[in-house]
C-alpha cells in the first residue's frame, strides 16, 4: 500500500476507528471483470455514514420532509487496496476527522473478514438549506457530539 | 420463445409499437456470470416509460415539488429472451396497453440491433396523491393522450 | 390487494413460506418520489434468491469460474402493494413453487417490521450452460432439495 | 470553488479535455433529497472512461474473455459542486493526466447544459494480470496512445 494523502501513520489511523456498519457484496454489485464494481464503496460509505449519523441523532431529522436542513457531499475518495468478491462481509468503519463550522471531514476504511483493509476513503459533509443551497452551521450540540468522536491529536 | 400471457399474437405486438427509447449496456449494469444483470432491464423500463410520459406532458408535472400527483408502479414483468451483453445498442419500445380510470397498462420491448428482441414486460403504473396514497382519476386530456397510442383492437 | 394471479390463497401462500433474508433501506435506493425506487425490489429478490440457494448448497459451485453451469432468470415478476420507505427493515421471503426438469418456479414475498406485505413477487428460474447457453437438467439430489422446499398441494 | 489538489490552473485545466460522453440523469439515479445520489458521479466517470479506452482501441482486448489483462481502479475521487437534478443532460469529460509504467491518471470534468462545471475528479486505473493480480507494463503502443492525450506541459 503506496502512500495515502489522508492517513499519516496507517497503524495509529486504523485503531482510531470506533463505529462500524456491516455488508455482504451483493451479485448484483459485481461486474464481468468477477470482482466488487469500483463504484460500489462509495454506495457503502454513504450506508456506514448514515447509520454513523443516525447513532448520533443527526439523520432522524435530515430526513424530515418539514426539516430545511440536509447533509450533502462536498467531495469523496476512495483508495482501493485489494480486489473484492461475492458475498464477503464487509466492515465499513467511520469516523469523523475534522468538524468545520457547518461541515465535517469523515474518514472510512472496509476490512475483509480476515482483517485485512480492502478499501479506504475519506470526504467532507456540508450541512446545507434545502431553500436556499447554502450551508448550515452546526448546533453546538451537533458539533459536542462530531467532536467528541474525533481521536485527539498528540 | 415460449408462450407470454400478456402477447396474444407476438408479430402483431411487435409492431404496435412507436416509441423507443436508446440505452448503451454499462459495464457497471454487467455481472460477474459476465452479462446485463437481471434487475437492469428494469431500471431500462422506468428510464423509456418517463421518456414517453414525457412526450405525453406528463412527466413536466408529476416532479413538481408542489404537484400532489405523482405516478407509481402498481406491477411490473420482464421475461428475458436472450442474454445481454457490455455495451450493447439497445431500443426499449413502450406503449400503452390498456387505460384505466387512474391507470395505465404499459408494454415494453428491449431489442437489440440485430433487431431480436432480447426481453419484453409489462406492468400498470397508477396516479396517485403523494398526500393521501389514494388514486387520483386522469384528467379528460391525459386520457386523450393516452387512449391515442392504444393500438385499436380490431 | 387485488387478485394477484400467481396466489391462490393468500393466507396459506403467505404460511408456506419458510426462509427469508434481512434487508435495510438503503439512502441510495430512494428516488425523489421519497420512497423505495420500483427497480429495487428485484435486487432484494436476487439477494434472498441466492441467499435461498446457497443454503441448498447450489450457489457455492454455480459461482466457480470452472462451473459451466449458471442459473439464469427467465422471467420475473413483482406486485408492489405498499409504499417502502428509507431506512425501512424488510424480510424477503422465498420458496420454491413448481420444480421443472432444469427450472424452478420461487416466489417471493417481502414483509415490513410490523408484519404487513408490502411486495410479492415470482419469477421461473433455469440452469444453463455458461458454453451453449443451452439448459442443463437438475441432478436428482439438486431436484431432491428443491422438492423438499415445494409445499405439499393437497 | 474552492482549491482542488489536483487543479492547478482551473481555466486551462478545463480547456485541455478534448473528449467526452453524453449522459441524462435517470430517475433511479435521484435519491429522495430529490437531486442526484452521491454515488452516481462515480457510474459516469466509468461509462465515461471505458469509451474514452475504447476511443483508444484499449477497451476491445479487456472484455474478451481470453485476455489476461484488465483494468482495475486504484483509486478515485470526486469533487461536487453543483447540485445535478433529474434529466439534466450532462458531458462527462476525461483525459488523461500522467502516464505511468503500467498506469494511467485520469481527470474528469461533469458540464451541464450551461457549461458550468458541477463535478471533477481525478483517478489513478492500473493495467494487471486477472491470473496473478499483478501490474502488467503498457505495450509501446499503448503508451504512445495514452501520452499523446495528455496535454504538453509548458
Amino acid at each position: 500500500m503506496g502512500k495515502i494523502q489522508y492517513i499519516n501513520d496507517l497503524k495509529k489511523w486504523e485503531q482510531e476507528f470506533r463505529f462500524y456498519h456491516s455488508v455482504t457484496v451483493r451479485f448484483s454489485e459485481t461486474d464481468m471483470f468477477g470482482h466488487l464494481n469500483n463504484t460500489i464503496p462509495f454506495v457503502y460509505f454513504e450506508g456506514a455514514r448514515i447509520e454513523y449519523f443516525h447513532t448520533l441523532g443527526f439523520m432522524q431529522d435530515w430526513v424530515l420532509p418539514e426539516s430545511d436542513t440536509i447533509p450533502v457531499v462536498a467531495d469523496l475518495q476512495c483508495d482501493f487496496l485489494q480486489q473484492v468478491f461475492f458475498n464477503e462481509q464487509l466492515k465499513i468503519y467511520v469516523k469523523a476527522s475534522i468538524v468545520g463550522n457547518s461541515s465535517v471531514d469523515l474518514h472510512y476504511m472496509g476490512k475483509k473478514e480476515d482483517h485485512s483493509i480492502c478499501f479506504v476513503g475519506r470526504g467532507t459533509m456540508v450541512q446545507i438549506s434545502k431553500r436556499t443551497g447554502k450551508s448550515i452551521p452546526w448546533t453546538e450540540l451537533m458539533r459536542q457530539l462530531l467532536e467528541k468522536d474525533v481521536p485527539v491529536q498528540l
